[in-house]
């Protein structure tokens, strides 16, 4: 290994530079954006709590280079936080990007992916006020810290579900991994319209910051997460930090039947696939009807899929009636199989 | 490269389990830490600004595993954070964590890191609130972000110096280079003290957090940063941002004598090594005098190495009265030759 200690300065003034000048945050809250030795947020004008998360994006781990545009990248990098908040049922305001980059740097990927980057997050409400950049001897890495505030009067986490409450997913379940699916299989382009919506799916995902602020204020669910890993993996951990159990009708769950034609079991990767990035959450039975009939119908579709239960586990069945099975939790390499 | 897509969510919930039972935060203000899709931070009784820091440490960039320990690069990669805010004024109270690690992940090095690490935020104030956690196809990589508020009314930028203002900085500078050249040269245990003082200062660099906010309390200076990259890199970005030139004399710099043992030049070292994290602030020549003479004793030593100037450029001279020549910007791989 070569030692290159902070070599990687020797072009960042000029990146920076760039970047204050081209994408100033907007937000009359930022005291201090890029440039500094960290940024300067003014307080809020009435007191709220501050939610805070962290995610990143690994070459190799969470995309190739080959199937994505460094606009895609950047934004589906903002996404993937803009989710995280979307799930406690807040606006997202700020963020900060530490980017890891292998030598040489190109001027067009990084003027590419913060330009993607930057789009969600004005789309959103949501300004860049500062970040890291760094070389890496290998492969891209970025990690995404993003702010945001309770869009109603307090968070919605993981933990407030009882048994009893209703369980809700929001749009439709297994289309990110299907598109994955494509890609893996080498189609970079889709013909179809199915193919297409599958891609955009897995490599442009939208974030449900709009539902999950508008659930947020309406007061109603208990307790809210964002499909990041897939159903059988995130919703035991709803339960766990609720201490309940969950039954869910497969017949219920929303699924992405198009992906037949690609040889994918739709109720496999609506169970199983990851990245769909649409909100799980649970609401008490007393005011399911009232959520039904208020939910916006320009948002994505909602689907109730099962219930929170004394029992421990999470148990699926095929239908209404139908005998109760485990759901085993299962990671991506025994997709599409 | 083997799509791994996801895979490394097979144990992360496991290690969650663990960081959050051993780590768990402990200011108040933490409403949900560790655990959730994101954490919730209650409003801070006083209206302040908040101040956020982002800065990342990339295996065969930052560091090498053979030169430090787990514990060691925990803390560090804090300690970089802190420093920033040190260099703000600010007092440090939360930080999330996005670890990238090759698989298979080793429990003994995730826990030495995680000690190192929560074991300096614990003693600055700071509470680990979340983070990510994925595998690397290759490498260590680590963003962290911090928050804090500043310790006094107000953030202490760097763009507040004036033509005039005393330019000072906290310890010595050079030491951690010092340290580097000795890695670099296969001395990984110092036998003499010096040579300890050197590694330590590379390995485990103490942020000036304390002298940060005390600075940031005190309003005496106009402007400040901390010495990541070394006085000849870092000294014209505080000029740039306050719009002036400054003028060091060399004899005047703080430097790491001890290093002559070791084949190095103690002033180069002074000018051009990086990672020294100390301050370097001006304040204006009024309060020059309050300032050397509250300056608390336990606090590192302070220099007055220059001054800010109209004309634009960095220069130096040898000793007063010698002639004037530019302070020529060096990276790592000229220090030491």
């Amino acid at each position: 290994m070569k030692p290159a200690y902070r070599r990687r300065r020797l072009s960042e003034d000029g990146i920076i530079r760039i970047l204050k000048a081209r994408f100033p945050a907007r937000s009359p809250l930022v005291e201090t954006g890029i440039g500094d030795d960290a940024a300067v947020l003014r307080a809020l004008p009435a007191p709220k709590c501050w939610i805070v998360t962290t995610d990143m994006l690994i070459e190799g781990v969470d995309f190739r280079q080959n199937w994505t545009t460094p606009a895609q990248l950047g934004r589906k990098a903002l996404a993937v936080n803009l989710s995280d908040l979307a799930a406690m049922g807040a606006d997202p305001l700020f963020y900060t990007v530490a980017l890891a980059l292998p030598r040489p740097v190109d001027p067009t990927w990084i003027s590419g992916f913060f330009r993607g980057l930057t789009s969600l997050g004005h789309k959103s409400g949501a300004d860049l006020i500062g970040g890291d950049l760094s070389s890496s001897p290998s492969g891209i890495g970025i990690a995404i810290t993003a702010l945001g505030v309770p869009a109603g009067r307090r968070a919605v986490r993981r933990s407030g579900g009882k048994a009893g409450d209703l369980l809700y997913v929001t749009g439709s379940l297994g289309r990110s991994a299907a598109g994955l699916k494509l890609l893996q299989s080498g189609v970079l382009q889709g013909r179809r319209r199915a193919e297409r919506d599958a891609l955009r799916a897995h490599l442009i995902p939208e974030p449900r910051c709009e539902v999950g602020a508008w659930l947020g204020r309406s007061g109603l669910p208990h307790c809210m997460m964002d499909l990041s890993d897939g159903l059988s993996v995130d919703l035991p951990r709803l339960c766990e930090a609720s201490g309940t159990g969950a039954e869910i009708c497969a017949a219920s769950l929303p699924r992405f039947p198009e992906s037949l034609a690609w040889q994918c079991d739709p109720l496999e990767l609506a169970f199983h696939g990851g990245e769909d990035f649409e909100l799980l959450f649970a609401v008490p039975p007393a005011k399911a009807s009232l959520l039904e009939k208020r939910y916006p119908s320009k948002f994505p579709p909602l689907s109730r899929i099962g219930i929170l239960t004394t029992a421990s586990g999470v148990r699926w069945r095929p239908a209404p009636g139908a005998k109760a099975r485990p759901l085993v939790a299962k990671g991506y390499d025994h997709f599409c199989r």
